[in-house]
């Protein structure tokens, strides 16, 4: 059977280029990087030299880097060590539309005290700019508002945001894991503070991940331990795992522009044809999307029959977030943009990657309609609906 | 130049057989294992096969494991999870040679108005289990003490300290990051409700650890995000790194027994052989201690530069632990023995692996003498020392 992975935006697989240079730190430039000898120095150097790489992609300088194990342990890293940081200022800025890793730690922090202003959003997904800097308070220590949303692959205007928080003289963090290696990222042209990345997003190895923490920021630590990232992020580091993500940002940084071009011409296609099956409608903006987000959702269908019949044809694809596919609840990126409770849960979110082709979309649009008939003529929803 | 390696406390090589077994996660097998289609699900398999082997070599269930980024991120766990989940028990016992990670844990809370009792250890680094009981007072609710030290080698008496805590209904946590692997370990039989482990001391890749949790211990979770293992550990899943742990920590049982016969063996010539170094010392006892520990001291040597010269001849190893390498105070863990500051800063930590041969430990009795004669030569201490 075919087997399409159009879930792109859940995790991707490592570029073999990349796997390729990852395979010496496993079982022969194995060192711990803290070490002084040989074996640690090779690892450090290679750790640096990956730090360069990472930074570059977002314009920031090596020393601004620090290495995480992942997406999430940077959103928490970002936002909780800041309030640490800051514990006169305990008033938060973030969306409603954000990803768990921010609005837990958000809701985390309200249990200690912080107050959290959650700004809507339009029927697109966008923040409003005016809105933050109405939101921004005497108290404020941050604003933390995503690069581009996971579900529904809006491009939020990080730059104008940025501009907002600088002038006003309060912190912004953005949560970059879907942009990153996507769309370009200048952190210092944006006035971005603290921005989180993911190597899994960018066809390096998962587990590793990067918090970008402009010179002169100053964060409480998350992890308490032997010190290592400057203070910031202690536990002997995962070097097999940051060469990876090196080699994955460096070739995103080459290939970025020629790739982009080629997702949003499948992107587009997809779209298109995708919404000529009837009731179907696009999640998010038609053109300030993502190069390779596709969301949709489909009136008398319940997405997750739809994820299974999908997956019976051997199209991997998602309902929105890889973390929400866990529960039951509709999506809140979809409530925030306007959707009832019955229509969020009729969403599919296809995301493309370097492996697929124009065959591949061309099978999907095949597959896709039929399955949403079929769907809809078994639906309890459709009477009751419209 | 021969390159022999003996820093294995510090971390250990992937075995080619771990590294085999984790390949198709990368590029093939790498769904996010959060996602309900088929990538997803194939990656859940092998991290729930994963989560059964790294329970076994410990005693425990599988449901009692979770998988984290590393040692330092289990202790941290631990420790703050106890310490939140229970806001009105404010006191914590740990001993005074236990790893930054655990330390500095503690002192961390200490800020948050937490109290931490240090408990002493003796000439050999053992903590003594009625100094336990006598500490734990109504407050308190966590006992932290290491299975083994990560310098001296020492191992603790933590089935004793598991029955007074469970005596006493306070929780017990040990950091078995060098335990696990090279000694039997039995959660159950010694009353543990927490510990925790580390993929790259037992020749698994790096950037993974779990945290054994007893059924029944409640945790608040250090990291938010989108719920993952159980809610205790959000963060998309290092299924690579997983299965890679899940691998090797399935090899050590099958060879732990066998390997550990041999290891002592080639610790004891390395002991005996390195005593009859004029004025050298051997830290923590003669046989409580990991089979793969040797740690000395030497008077009147710096032993950066006994590192340095045996670097030179192409044999890594370390003064202590590889956190505090890059710091120039002196061991904390060879202080709490007794040392002096001065001769502390002599010390010489050789751990022994798998790879290491007779010929290899030949090789540093042959070298390591001569070293030691050259530096005390030039040695500034000596005069004035003894």
């Amino acid at each position: 059977m075919k087997r399409i992975y159009m879930d792109h935006a859940a995790t991707t697989p490592v570029d073999p280029r990349v796997l390729e240079i990852m395979r010496p730190f496993f079982s022969k430039k194995y060192g711990n990087a803290s070490e002084p000898h040989q074996f640690g120095r090779e690892g450090k150097k290679a750790m640096e030299e990956s730090r360069i790489k990472v930074a570059r992609l977002m314009k920031a300088r090596d020393s601004e880097i620090v290495f995480t194990s992942g997406g999430t342990e940077s959103d928490n890293l970002a936002i909780k060590g800041v309030a640490l940081a800051n514990p006169d200022k305990k008033h938060i800025i973030t969306s409603r539309i954000e990803h768990d890793a921010v609005l837990n730690t958000c809701k985390w922090l309200e249990k200690f005290g912080f107050s959290v202003t959650y700004l809507p959003v339009d029927r697109y997904g966008f923040v409003k700019p005016e809105d933050v800097a109405n939101a921004i308070k005497l108290e404020t220590c941050l604003v933390s508002i995503m690069a581009a949303n996971n579900e529904i692959g809006t491009i939020e205007p990080i730059g104008e945001i940025g501009k907002i928080c600088s002038e006003k003289g309060v912190l912004f963090h953005t949560d970059a894991v879907q942009a990153y290696g996507k769309i370009p990222i200048d952190v210092k042209k944006m006035k971005i503070d603290l921005l989180t990345v993911s190597s899994h997003k960018i066809y390096g190895p998962k587990g590793v991940g990067a918090l970008y923490i402009r010179d002169g920021v100053a964060l409480e630590p998350l992890l308490q331990g032997g010190g290592h990232e400057r203070g910031l992020r202690s536990g002997t580091e995962n070097i097999a795992g940051i060469v990876g993500f090196g080699a994955a940002a460096e070739i995103a940084e080459k290939e970025m522009k020629k790739e982009s071009a080629r997702l949003i011409q499948l992107r587009d296609r997809l779209i298109k044809e995708t919404l000529t099956i009837e009731n179907s409608y696009l999640n998010g903006h038609p053109t300030k999307r993502l190069p390779n987000n596709a969301s949709f959702w489909f009136a008398f269908i319940e997405g997750e029959s739809l994820i299974m019949h999908l997956d019976m044809k051997g199209i991997a694809a998602s309902t929105g977030s890889a973390c929400s596919s866990k529960s039951l609840e509709p999506s809140h990126v979809l409530l925030a943009i306007g959707l009832k409770p019955e229509e969020a849960h009729g969403s599919l979110r296809l995301t493309l990657g370097k492996q697929n082709t124009k065959k591949d979309v061309d099978y999907v649009l095949e597959v896709l309609p039929e399955i949403v008939e079929t769907l809809r003529k078994i639906s309890p929803f459709k009477g009751k609906w419209k």
